[in-house]
C-alpha cells in the first residue's frame, strides 16, 4: 500500500509547479497585474528566452551514445500502436475523422516532459529518471512534433484546395470524416508534386520556433560533445544558466497568465473535456505501458515510462493547434484542465506502480 | 602580479550577468520584441515576483545571531563617514547642496548586492564571501534605504511647502542650495508635529515595496528559524526557489530593457556622469576601506568588504529617485554605465586586493 509519506512526496513533487501557476493565474484574475497585451510580453519572454534555454540546457547534457535503447523503443511501439489505433478509427468508424486523428494523436501522446515531467521524475525515482524524461523530450521534440507539424501542414494545404469549414461540433463530425478522407486521398494525390515545399514549410517553422531549434542545437552540441569528449566551459555553462534556471518557474507562471485569459477554464464541453482526459491520462499510459512490456522494461525504468506518459498535456501541441485552427478549445482545455487533476493523477499512478516489479 | 587566471575568473564571474543584460538590451533595440507597455510587464513580473522571492530566499537564510560583527560596523563606520562629508559639504560648500548630498550618499554607498554582488562574491571568494554580501545587504535594505526614504519624503514635504522646482543644471545648484538650506531648516520646524504622519508614510510605502518587504519577512523568518531552530520545509523551500531561481536573470534582463528604453545611455552630461562614478567606483570603496581597517578587518573579509562597496549601483536607488523626482537622469546613468564599466573595474579591484594581507 501507498504510505502518507508516499502521498507527500508527490505533493511536494508538484506543489511549487501549482505555485508558480498559481502566481501567474493570480496577477491577473485576482490582483490586475497585467493586461492581456502584457501577458503575450511575459509569454513572449518565456517563448524566446527562459524556455528555449531551458531546453537546450538539458538536451545538451544528453550522452546520444548511451541513450536507454528498450525505452526509446518502448516510447516508439506505445506512438506506433496509438497512430495505428487512430488511423483505424477514422477509416472505419462512422465517428472517426482524419482531423480528430491528428488531435486523439496530440492528446495521448504529447507531454509537457521538461517543465513538469523532470521534476516529477526527480522527486519520485532520482537523478537516473530525470535522465530517461529529457532523452524521451529530445525524441518528443525532433521526431513527433515535427510529424505533427508535417501533418498539420498536409491537413492546411487540403483545406486551401477545398475552404472546408473546420466544425467542432459532434454531430457534424461524421460528414466531415467523409469529406476530411475524400479532402485527403484527393490532396495527396494532388500535393506530391509540391511535397518538397510542404517539407521545407515545415523545416522553417521548425527552425523559427525557438523550442525545437533549441532542442536541435541541443542535441547536435550533445553529439559533438561526447563524440570528442570535451565539456562545455563554464563560462558558457553559466551563460545559458543564469536565464535557463528561470525556465520552470517562468514556464507555469506564464501558463497561468493563459489560464486566467481564457473565458472559461473548460473551454469546449464536458464530453469533449473526459474525451481528451481519457486520451492523455488513460489510452497514453496504457499504450506506453503495452510497449515497454513488449520490450522487457521493468523496475523503475518502467515505471518512470508509464508515469511519464501520464504527465499533463504538451503546451507546444495547444500552440500548434491554435496556428493551424484545430480543435485549440480541446487542446486548451487538455492543457488547462490537464494540470489541475494532474496531482491526483499522479498520486494514483505513483499508488499503482509500486505493485509492479 | 595578478595573472590572466585570475582575470578570467572574473570575467568568467561576471560574463553571465552581461548576457543577461544583453539579451534583454537586444530584444528591444535590435529584434523588436517587446513594445514599452511590454517592457513595463517583464520589469512588473521581476519587481512584484522573482526579484522579492529572490531577496526573501537569500535573507530567510542569514543566521542573525551569527553576523560578522566587524564587517557589519565597517560597513557602518563607512556610511557615517559619507554622511558626515556630505553634511559638512552642503553646509559649508559654495557648491554644496541639500537635494545633492541625498544623491550622493545613493551613488556612494547603495549596490546592488544581491543581484551582482552575489555572484561576484562566490566567484572571487566563495561561499563565506556570499554570506557577507547578504548580510550587508540585508541591512542596507532595512536601515539605509529606509533611511533615504524618510529623507526624502522629508525632502518632498518641503518642496511641497515651497513648490520649488528641481534644478539639475550645476550652474543653479548654488542658489538651489541656499534655497534648499533655507527650507530644510524651516521644513524641519514646521513638520515636527506631523513626523508621526511623515514616518507612516515611510512605512506604507516600505510596506507596499515588494523588496522591502521581502527582506523584512525574510529576516523576521530568520530570526524566529534561528532562535528556535527549525528548518523551512523542503516543500515551502522548493515553492519559493521556483522563481527565486528566475531572479539573476529576470533582474538583469529587465536592467537591459531598461536601457533599451532610455534615449541615451548617457542621460546626464558628462561631467555629472563622471561625478556619480566617481563616488560609486572611488568614495565608496575608500570610505569602506577606512571603516575596515578601522575595526580591524583583514584577509578575505577585508577584500570583500571593499570589493563589494564597488558593485554598481542598486537600482532601488534610481526607482526611488525617480519616484521622488531627485536627479532620476544621474541615478539612471550610474546604473546603466556602471554596470557597463564594471567589468574592467572589479578585474582592478580584484588584482588591487591581491596585494592587501
Amino acid at each position: 500500500m501507498i504510505g502518507l509519506g508516499d502521498v507527500y512526496k508527490v505533493v511536494a513533487t508538484m506543489f511549487p509547479l501549482y505555485v508558480a501557476l498559481v502566481l501567474g493565474y493570480g496577477s491577473v484574475k485576482w490582483w490586475r497585474l497585467f493586461t492581456p497585451e502584457q501577458c503575450d510580453a511575459i509569454n513572449r519572454f518565456v517563448a524566446y528566452f527562459t524556455l528555449p534555454l531551458f531546453i537546450f540546457e538539458f538536451t545538451s547534457h544528453v550522452d546520444p551514445f548511451k541513450m536507454n535503447y528498450p525505452f526509446v523503443a518502448a516510447d516508439a511501439i506505445s506512438k506506433v500502436i496509438i497512430v495505428v489505433v487512430l488511423a483505424f478509427w477514422a477509416k472505419f468508424s462512422s465517428k472517426g475523422s482524419y482531423c480528430w486523428s491528428i488531435t486523439g494523436f496530440s492528446l495521448s501522446t504529447l507531454t509537457n516532459s521538461l517543465v513538469v515531467g523532470v521534476p516529477i521524475a526527480r522527486g519520485m525515482y532520482g537523478q537516473s529518471a530525470v535522465d530517461l524524461v529529457v532523452q524521451g523530450s529530445v525524441i518528443q521534440a525532433i521526431v513527433w512534433l515535427t510529424i505533427l507539424l508535417l501533418v498539420l501542414e498536409i491537413r492546411r494545404t487540403q483545406t486551401d484546395f477545398y475552404s472546408s469549414d473546420e466544425t467542432v461540433g459532434d454531430s457534424k463530425a461524421a460528414d466531415n470524416s467523409v469529406k476530411d478522407l475524400e479532402a485527403n486521398s484527393r490532396a495527396v494525390a494532388e500535393t506530391k508534386p509540391s511535397f518538397w515545399s510542404l517539407v521545407k514549410r515545415v523545416w522553417q517553422k521548425l527552425a523559427m520556433n525557438p523550442n525545437s531549434y533549441a532542442c536541435t542545437v541541443g542535441i547536435t552540441w550533445a553529439l559533438i560533445a561526447n563524440r570528442w569528449h570535451f565539456q562545455m566551459p563554464a563560462i558558457m555553462e553559466d551563460s545559458i544558466l543564469i536565464m535557463s534556471r528561470a525556465g520552470t518557474g517562468t514556464a507555469m507562471f506564464s501558463m497561468g497568465l493563459f489560464m486566467a485569459l481564457q473565458e472559461k477554464i473548460v473551454a469546449c464541453g464536458t464530453s469533449l473535456t473526459i474525451f481528451g482526459m481519457v486520451l492523455r491520462f488513460i489510452a497514453g499510459p496504457a499504450a506506453m505501458a503495452i510497449g515497454s512490456i513488449a520490450v522487457g522494461l521493468h523496475g523503475d525504468v518502467l515505471r518512470v515510462a508509464i508515469i511519464q506518459a501520464a504527465v499533463p498535456q504538451s503546451i507546444t501541441s495547444f500552440i500548434f493547434a491554435k496556428e493551424y485552427g484545430l480543435h485549440a478549445d480541446v487542446l486548451s482545455t487538455a492543457v488547462i484542465f490537464g494540470m489541475i487533476v494532474a496531482l491526483p493523477v499522479m498520486v494514483g499512478y505513483y499508488a499503482i506502480l509500486e505493485f509492479l516489479h
